[in-house]
């Protein structure tokens, strides 16, 4: 039963928003997750300074998607 | 020389809003991938109607980088 699976509640900090991250993955690889993320935003924000924070968030997964 | 590269520029429509990509990925895949995404923010807002676009971006960045 879905009900017996391990849940993990983990809050990060992700470009300076909070979130909170509930699912199986244990809170160490969400925070690493969430460190990578902020991390390659920061990144695309340095290129393109005119985005906003949607825009940015968008276009990172994007980038994400495209190399997988 | 990076100038002598294949560059492409692909203007797709990912959750309402209209992103145009530069780079080496071939214009079907860009449009595959903003497709999937699109997708992928739907499903999520679905599960979360309070969610703004920023954190639904955000989130589904997440979900794509715990899956690879």
């Amino acid at each position: 039963m879905a009900e017996e699976k391990n849940k993990y509640k983990t809050t990060v900090t992700i470009y300076g928003q909070q979130y909170t991250i509930v699912g199986d993955d244990p809170p160490e690889h969400v925070r690493k997750v969430a460190k990578a993320l902020t991390e390659k935003m920061k990144e695309h924000k340095s290129l393109n300074p005119y985005l906003n924070t949607t825009r940015l968030a968008v276009l990172t997964a994007v980038n994400l998607v495209m190399k997988t």
